[in-house]
């Protein structure tokens, strides 16, 4: 896309997206500069001394325009929004991984991305079908983790093993039939790992159990499972390499 | 309210509220049976055999409102609706609690609700103002483990420390300035406690360290913090008595 073309509400379609909010915008710009192509700025905006070396730093066109903000934040309170140009990555062989199989959720993916982050996992494979790891929403709840991430979308299990699965990989699926109960003392700490959760309504295919260690973050009966975005952050807390 | 009024959209000062969703009204029924007015079904609703065998029970009206249904559940799928009074709860004294100060969105307090569930919590403190316990949003997203707990909500610190204090139970702040690394081996196993948790944005007031073991959950300096539903999984996890 061109600087000068209107920035338009958000389509999956679209080669472009944008980070609404000061945070995710500085993270944008700090990781991903080569990909920015305007930061807007809302014109009652004062804090605008880091946004603007920054901006300054790469180049990037800085526009003051209230009517776009207002048009691409929806309802809420927004004053900077940086526009970047989509991109595709490519999983580090040598890192852990988490999976997700088909996430439905966008504000859900934001906040595994961050948790991600939080815990050293650099690394996020997504089987698709699933969330648009690139709409606004899952930008802003990841806080602009997701600039700090690889990400990279498989159609299926079997692309994703041809190409990271290895002997050394171990592979650990988080399901509610899962055999193994994971607690802080028999967490397995393998140098080389994945960590596959399912989709939020339906959880993992069975399958998963066949060519993947099965385990279970113990619970109580009295809640039909664990919020996704809880068990992720469970997960990758125990394995985690911070 | 009388079954016979129409049920309005939520706010906050009426006396009444709903669970929007199957799933949660079932659970409303089955623990808080006497607090629940009326359940409305949608006439396109048809696995009814669990809600109507509960409703008569205990001898709760069924009435079938398109209308009324459509209005109450916004742009969300929804085809049941419990409705009920609101009611006020006692923390049990020789139980873990866990406490949110000033907690802000009521997705997340939902997510907490149903984490505290799943980890054998069932006492929630909350310290005002913060969000509406009762508010569908949080009902909704809690998948109806509110109506498992027992809620209590504190003025301030001081009231709860007046009611519940005692040398018997420990209390530990989650802040991002905590003395101690939370790892699974350090954790402290005591059987009495409670785990206090700040706002979404801006965290617990320090003073919260000078009557309490400061904790942090260790993560990258990559990420500002977690996501508080995060912070209190992993703390819940850690100190489970499931």
């Amino acid at each position: 896309m061109d600087a000068s073309v209107a920035v338009k509400p958000y389509k999956k379609e679209f080669d472009y997206s944008y980070a609404l909010g000061a945070f995710p915008t500085v993270e944008l710009i700090k990781k991903r500069p080569e990909q920015v192509t305007e930061v807007l700025l809302h014109s009652t905006f004062t804090d605008r001394e880091l946004i603007m070396s920054l901006c300054r730093e790469h180049n990037i066109p800085v526009l003051e325009n209230d009517k776009t903000i207002a048009r691409l934040s929806d309802k809420e309170n927004v004053f900077v929004i940086g526009v970047f140009r989509k991109y595709e990555d490519t999983l580090a062989a040598d890192q852990p991984h988490l999976m997700l199989v088909n996430p439905g959720n966008m504000g859900n993916a934001g906040t595994i991305f961050r948790t991600c982050l939080a815990f050293g996992i650099h690394d996020v494979a997504i089987i698709t079908p699933g969330i648009d790891r690139f709409h606004p929403k899952a930008v802003r709840a990841s806080m602009g983790a997701l600039f700090s991430l690889r990400v990279q979308c498989f159609p299926d299990f079997e692309t994703y093993r041809k190409q990271y699965g290895t002997a050394e990989r171990k592979l650990y699926s988080f399901m509610l039939t899962g055999k193994k109960q994971l607690t802080a003392e028999n967490c397995p700490k393998p140098e080389l790992f994945t960590l596959i959760f399912g989709n939020e309504a339906t959880g993992l295919p069975e399958e998963y159990a066949d060519f993947s260690e099965s385990i279970i973050i113990p619970q109580s009966p009295e809640v039909d499972s664990l919020n996704l975005t809880i068990a992720v952050g469970i997960g990758a807390y125990l394995f985690r390499k911070v």
